[in-house]
């Protein structure tokens, strides 16, 4: 293992590295890069440069995944996915994604040619946020066998579809298939930001995932009467507005008393939507999040029902729409303990969380073992200029990856795993 | 007086009038007519027909009021004001405003050219709703000599100022100050549809205004924290949605337990307003309404402090801004028994009331002796095509106009008025 000053001086280059990345963008002055445009090609021509220089054979897959393959000690041997995803929000950070494909990149450099019992194949995933698009994974579905022709006709703003911007990109969908999991994937290991404020408030440098959270997303539309606000008495009156607010305060009750419930009305919609006019009409959206989804079914089932039971009581009508009922993902345990021996190692707490946002490893999982780390992230701030990440804990990730890849190399199970792989 | 069938065919004739006028529009399929637009212009030509036919001598004002004099028995002497606006919200009904307007033109006909001891002006206003420019009352302003420079430099949203309006429609913004109440004016009475609930609740035909309610209008800002919505726990949120949620609620108990207190939150935006993202901001209009200036200012003051109060228990900030304080205004004691008395004279009850919205009447009621008459809204509904009013009701609004005429032509209390003035 190097010494402790040569591991910060690594995590001070992977720091630097993404912040050079953050400076490539399409959108002068902010940072933003979506799914194969402009900004994105020259993205990986400076991450490829780096895959390169570390020994990797580096290609771009047919869903403009940017792909690099260091090989192993022996040739038809089975491989470890390393990765996360290149895209971004519209005023991102510089960490959220891709951290986990510089550091990623950063640990083969550690290896200096030195080969594994096992390939390592680093990812730079195309698409995870669902900006263009409006529908995330783009790069991991192609992994997982599922960028379907639903999404390949789906059309962004300008009503380019994702088939059309891949051939743009000088790529060809008719060889995504080609871009599928092969059978000698051992696992797929991520590192990502948390983007919560859970380990800050911890004192904890590093999560082990062990789970992503299921999601339920759902619209519901109180239908009242619009009004003149001056003329229409409070006892005659039908405010969506007033149904809207006692509902926000049920979901935050609801969530407030299970553990781990996050529940969440983000987004408002008042129709006139004007100062002297009781609402006629208030849509909202509902976000509910946990590790079972057991308990998030029953928390949205429940909220519905109380949606319904306010218009009800108010005079109101209630509509809704399930938009996403998606189930929660496990991550793998035997990875899981090694991290957290790797970790160990490295003098440095861990702490076993869910996951409440989605990752590129929600998509994978069904595909291969799959974990995640967590870097602690200050103040919680995510996709936002000031998103940052501590030198030290980007040391600690490093030295847990390195501990992790000298494990799983000596590892009589996941040796085993290679044989059936 | 006339018979009732007589009467009965009148009240028929002004609904038809306003029928045809809401077919004068500038946007084809709904009614909408703002201050000095093309539409108004045939508006006037067909209204100024019906003003002579009546046997008044028709001008427009260089504030673009429709001004019809009809003299009195001798010359030099005093005059009743009658009227209400002709101008129209965006996809408006067929009554508000317009109906105050010809059912006055209606009442001069009843006159068949026999002349008062007063003339009688009836006044169609350019302007009252204040949607071309963003400011209401434009066309009384002007009688009240309160048309400033500032309102005549206003914009439209295509750039235009109330001056170039009033010069592109041929008049002569220099010669508004003529537009001003003369010193022989005697009173102002206004018919117009309640837009409320209230006489229909109460089963009443007409309802006499005793005060129009004083506004106070403010903005309220929560300042919370935006966090993504499946990594920030409940416990560490600074969610200025559930923040907003509370004091929504908070206004409607405040106005639930005063008599005749009206408080509103009709506007809210949430930001970033997304469906993942816990709110980092909300903006919300207040609206409070009552006719007792105290009442309404306690009810404002005791809001904001409690805005303040959710704010700091949760851990956010609160920005607040007043708009508009307007004062309550009071309609003459002597009008209101007269109006009183004529409608007891047609076997209909009537109801003193408060007027929660804004009227012409208020702006004239600080230069002249000032009532209102409101008729029963079905529904409620204005500022809606199904705006309606039952020609029953307006049968008793021409009768209950007939007997006042008669009265205050007798009345020795109207009289010294004249003589004073």
């Amino acid at each position: 293992m190097e010494h402790s000053g040569a591991i910060a001086d690594r995590a001070e280059k992977v720091v630097a590295r993404c912040k050079r990345l953050a400076s490539i963008t399409e959108t002068p002055g902010s940072t933003c890069r979506t799914f194969l445009s402009i900004a994105m090609r020259e993205c990986y021509r400076v991450v490829g440069d780096w895959m390169e220089a570390a020994g990797a054979q580096v290609t771009i897959d047919a869903a403009g995944n940017l792909r690099a393959f260091y090989p192993a000690a022996q040739t038809n041997t089975s491989r470890l996915l390393l990765g996360s995803h290149l895209d971004t929000v519209p005023n991102a950070g510089a960490y959220d994604g891709v951290l986990g494909v510089v550091l990623a990149i950063s640990l083969l450099e550690t290896l200096e040619d030195r080969k594994l019992p096992f390939a390592i194949e680093v990812i730079g995933f195309s698409e995870e946020e669902g900006i263009r698009f409006g529908a995330p994974f783009i790069g991991s579905r192609a992994l997982a066998g599922k960028l379907d022709n639903e999404l390949l006709n789906r059309m962004d703003t300008k009503g380019v579809s994702v088939r059309t911007a891949i051939e743009n990109f000088g790529l060809k969908p008719a060889d995504i298939s080609q871009a599928a999991l092969s059978n000698d994937s051992l696992a797929y290991l991520e590192f990502h930001i948390e983007q919560g404020p859970i380990l800050e408030s911890l004192g904890i440098p590093l999560g082990v995932v062990e789970g992503i959270a299921g999601q339920t997303r759902g619209e519901f539309t109180f239908l009242g009467r619009a009004n003149h606000a001056g003329t229409t008495p409070m006892n005659l009156r039908h405010d969506a507005m007033s149904a809207a607010a006692e509902w926000i305060l049920e979901v935050e009750r609801v969530a407030r008393r299970e553990k781990g419930l996050a529940a969440t009305v983000g987004r408002i919609a008042a129709t006139p939507n004007a100062a002297n006019v009781v609402a006629g009409q208030v849509r909202l959206s509902l976000d509910v999040r946990h590790k079972s989804n057991d308990v998030r079914s029953r928390a949205a089932d429940f909220l519905a029902v109380q949606a319904q039971e306010i218009a009800h009581r108010r005079g109101l009508t209630l509509e809704r729409k399930i938009l996403l009922n998606q189930p929660a993902v496990s991550m793998d345990p035997f990875l899981m303990d090694q991290i957290e021996q790797a970790a160990a190692k490295t003098g440095c707490k861990t702490h076993r969380m869910v996951s409440g946002a989605g990752h590129d490893a929600m998509i994978l999982a069904e595909k291969t073992p799959t974990a995640m780390i967590f870097l602690r992230t200050p103040g919680g701030i995510s996709h936002h200029p000031s998103e940052s990440v501590s030198v030290e804990d980007v040391a600690k990730a490093m030295e847990c990856g390195m501990h992790l890849l000298t494990q799983l190399a000596g590892s009589g199970e996941f040796q085993k795993r290679m044989v059936r792989a």
